[in-house]
């Protein structure tokens, strides 16, 4: 039987876009449904994601996975283990896992907030944005990707939010972080990154859209 | 050379007891240091977490993994293979780190705002905590432990905070979950959870003590 591999998405989502590259990576054909988040979630999101009811999700054989690292390690573990996105020792492994939850946990909040705030708290946000990547500066380090020479799990889960930040904020971090900005021009010269990367001015375009929903509320 | 496993913990804490638990279920030898997390944090444990500053943190021969979901990974991927606590079927594990994600996201601000207000914002905590419960006795089902007949990782993810409930909100979900009150007797009937499991009145008194800190602060 011929595999079926769905990815519910959005393209301007950091997270969506982390499941487009690891797909991608492995060189597996999946058929890309774009989702309607802000007006009209599909049946068929509802019925996959029923807790949390958001994108992406990877649906293999019918079968659901959802949030974006537990996808990526789904789809690291599933397809090409000759071309493994995370390390094969525990100990790096925990590494890999500790930095991808920790641009979950702050740079995305921070992210979040210097694009839905405006005045003072923008610019508080903006400073705790760039610290993030300041962090990931200093664990980067000298190395070309950050579980070394590969390009892997840590690479995909920090890519998108990099990528977002001169789009989305006004941030410029070339000279706060200058190493960040030649792995990120590394990363995006990869085919699986570039294919993966939406356009940014529909992104400016879609996510403003999205603030205004989102204050309205 | 001997190996040298420290767990840098606080006895009350329900991310603490799952190291606990996955370090007793896999046999490992562990020097446990009680930190004072509410006045005085320790050298060691702001040297190992520099980014978080939060217990548990697991040092095994001299590094640190931290992050408590992290930190059960690291366990199982490093020790007693023979009994492993994720599924080895990719799809399984995927699903076991969903549940154990949903119990982070989910529940534990749930408990813990049930915990830290009063009034009416207390009764809705209650009710959302209640919940994140029910959705788990559904996900639970018959089955023995959430993974089936063995004793496994979301089982480690969920009981500390099943524990908590009746304890610190006064919550009586015996009605409400049936299923789970069975599952959570099976569970702490095992040495490495009943041995993992602080005496409940110390979790009141050392949770009180920091409710009050918190909300002088």
């Amino acid at each position: 039987m011929a595999e079926e591999v769905i990815l519910l998405d959005f393209s301007p989502s950091p997270f969506a876009m982390k499941a487009r590259i690891a797909l991608r990576e492995k060189g597996v054909h999946f058929d890309l449904r774009e989702e309607e988040i802000l007006s009209n979630k599909s049946p068929l999101l509802l019925q996959m994601n029923p807790v949390h009811k958001k994108i992406p999700v990877l649906i293999h054989n019918g079968k659901p996975v959802c949030e974006s690292n537990i996808i990526v390690q789904y789809i690291d573990e599933t397809w090409g283990p000759e071309s493994p996105l995370l390390p094969s020792d525990p100990y790096e492994r925990a590494c890999a896992r500790f930095w991808a939850d920790y641009v979950d946990k702050k740079i995305f909040p921070a992210g979040q907030a210097a694009w839905l705030s405006t005045g003072e708290d923008q610019e508080a946000a903006k400073k705790e944005f760039i610290k993030g990547f300041k962090v990931m500066e200093g664990e980067l380090g000298d190395k070309a990707y950050f579980g070394g020479e590969r390009f892997g799990f840590l690479d995909v889960s920090l890519i998108p939010w990099f990528y977002a930040v001169e789009t989305l904020n006004g941030c410029s971090i070339e000279e706060e972080c200058p190493k960040l900005v030649g792995w990120a021009k590394r990363c995006m010269q990869r085919e699986s990154v570039a294919k993966s990367l939406p356009d940014q001015h529909k992104v400016y375009d879609l996510m403003s859209e999205f603030r205004k929903k989102l204050q309205a509320q």
